[in-house]
């Protein structure tokens, strides 16, 4: 196997991938630390190789360092059952078919899998397509812990100080119908089709004990976790995320978003905290604002992306040149004690509101080592004075605790947890 | 400048292609008529070039024949004017901002247009994408001749009796606010962001005479019009679309896709007709299916796709050895009198409905020559008796005519429509 990058490489016939599934390769199992994807190669194959499979196993979870996919779909859960061992089956169910699918392969054995007289293992609407660098995330929301004061699991003293409630925000507008979830999962990859597969055949596994509370499809990297590339554009046209943190700086991932030994509580640590916010864009009223105020809002040009004052867009804004209200003054460390946040968001348009607008905006996903210490600071901020506040409105909401990653063929989601 | 096809082509800096906007460049603006992908290079730079723009100006509209892009926005439009002028203007602007956009150049001059005082030109964030192989399809629909009785642009007599209104399928469960349409915009391409910018776009600059009535993201390509590629799964994990008509038979298409002189009316000639279906599937229910039932209802085997005795997905069926109501027996032509239609559609997942289901299932397009002759038997035979019915239902349909292509600058969508 070759562990060159090689997202470029060249199709695989769908027949060649059917033959690695029932080949049983063990795709995916090496533990690595780093965060880039690999390439997966079969040496006695004289054509170039497919790969782009992210490994699963490792001290963190995939698809947080992970150079962010071209496509999300992001499910949350509510746990429908009060039984913990039928949770901890389901976890182990999931983890094992997590490992599976982002390595390409189906979820059961065989193409398609099963007995004629049962329902397939394997959904099948990924059979011959790439592993597209699918990641699978999985996080703990506050309502695992206890719900309603109703400790279901046995977890309520387990829940950790840095998972928070978040308070109400001025301005939030917030739907219950888009927020919160006992469990969530974040599919990212690179063809959508195999991201909807992924969280559509987790669903299955889980019915009768998980049910679906929401989900988010999104698109278009948002933020980038790749130092050299271009900071993709939001649907407001700028260049959003440019500070990001990379996922190759390993100083500041410890410092910022990996949970250290010292924080606690033990089974957290190599962890994370993801914040979800879904934030509606007013599109057609940002469409009509002339360009001046538009990038005043933001404290950057449109065209290059540069501080107010600077050139390029990569060039340290000198905050005092930027309006006081701009957005991109607001959000800088500087201006928060130094509060970071690795930012994983994606575009959405989900259709057309029943008055002919976009239903479009940002879905918000941040990592962080602590809430209190991340998000909070940082958007209470924001929520007080950015002057993009006009033009946006945060109408879904959810925290999660996001474990370490599982070891390896004997770990699973949640096992310390658990334990 | 290079026609080369280069889809692979290396990635180009941003800096560059804002070089080009900025430069003026008439990319698109050869008339072809070959539905291929041409490639753009600037000759006088060293490096490999992007590339992937589809001509815009031709004898049909690009986004039919072409094959097909990995992603899909469409949009369908009311016309809130009554005033003709103002229609035939929109219809203009839109024609040279398709041109524009198609060739990868934002809506107006320089980066992002405009002045200062001004809102932009171009929303901006396609700015630095390639043109992603984007298509722009325009169609009329059949309240757009006449709305309730009233002929509000002088267009009744001029409507097509090949554009029927489609009658109520037994099993239909239409929902009104999805679907209709005085006009539509079919976009696609390889990119997301790029197929949402365009509709947006459009969508701005008919603000105050056109809203979006309904729209649909889709991806992943469910049907495939170049031969030679493996048929894309749908979402039930089958093949599907195996004996679409190929953009490069240029017999199939001129006997079931494009409008003959013979056929008229003239305007019409070159163009096609669209049927929009929103399939929606009954996922969870489907997943709980045995493999046989699933295997019954298609016809085909799961895993190769193969008709059922036969040994490989492009074998001939043999037609009395699949179950009567299987869905390739009574869609074959054979059981409908030769109709052939050019299948275009894309798998959608629209969310969770509020019990925890995906909201997901085929947006179908279908290309044919005439409606009575494609889509109205073939539907009528498939309403009635396929055995897939008990998993799917139509929730959203529309039917357009689609003129002929914009032949150069000075033609526009609509010109010999409105002439």
């Amino acid at each position: 196997m070759s562990a060159d990058s090689a997202t470029g490489a060249a199709k695989v016939s769908r027949r060649r991938l059917l033959g690695w599934g029932g080949a049983g390769l063990a795709l995916g199992v090496a533990a690595t630390g780093g965060a880039a994807a690999a390439a997966i190669g079969v040496s006695d194959d004289p054509e170039p190789r497919l790969g782009d499979a992210v490994p699963f196993y490792g001290p963190h979870q995939a698809g947080i360092a992970t150079p962010v996919q071209d496509r999300l779909h992001f499910a949350a859960f509510d746990v429908t059952t009060d039984d913990r061992d039928a949770l901890v089956a389901l976890l182990k169910e999931w983890t094992r078919a997590a490992a599976r699918m982002t390595a390409g392969r189906p979820v059961g054995e065989g193409a398609v899998g099963g007995l004629p007289e049962a329902p397939p293992d394997d959904t099948g609407e990924a059979l011959g397509l790439k592993p597209s660098r699918l990641t699978l995330t999985v996080g703990f929301g506050p309502t695992l812990f206890a719900k309603d004061g109703e400790d279901r699991f046995g977890l309520a003293d387990r829940r950790p100080p840095a998972l928070i409630d978040l308070p109400a925000f001025p301005g939030d507008d917030l739907d219950p119908a888009r927020s919160g979830g006992d469990l969530c999962v974040q599919a990212c990859a690179d063809d959508p089709q195999v991201a909807v597969h992924a969280i559509r055949n987790l669903a299955r596994i889980g019915f009768g004990k998980v049910s679906v509370r929401w989900s988010q499809l999104g698109f278009g990297k948002t933020s980038s976790t790749t130092p050299e590339a271009q900071t993709p554009r939001n649907l407001m046209g700028f260049k959003d995320g440019t500070r990001n943190i990379s996922g190759t700086d390993t100083a500041a991932l410890n410092e910022h978003v990996w949970v250290q030994p010292q924080d606690g509580p033990p089974w957290m640590v190599g962890g994370s905290y993801l914040v979800a916010r879904r934030i509606a864009m007013n599109i057609e009223t940002w469409d009509r604002a002339p360009l001046k105020e538009q990038e005043d809002i933001f404290g950057r040009t449109k065209g290059e992306g540069a501080p107010y004052g600077k050139k390029h867009e990569h060039d340290e804004p000198d905050l005092n040149a930027l309006p006081a209200d701009s957005h991109v003054r607001l959000a800088h460390p500087d201006s928060n004690g130094g509060a970071r946040i690795l930012r994983r968001g994606y575009s959405y348009t989900d259709g057309t509101d029943g008055l002919g607008r976009l239903d479009a905006g940002l879905f918000f996903l941040a990592y962080q080592r602590d809430i209190r210490r991340g998000f909070l600071p940082l958007q209470t901020r924001l929520a007080r004075s950015d002057a993009l506040n006009e033009y946006i409105r945060h109408v879904g909401s959810a925290v999660f605790a996001i474990p370490p990653g599982v070891r390896d063929a004997a770990d699973w989601w949640g096992k310390e947890l658990f334990a």
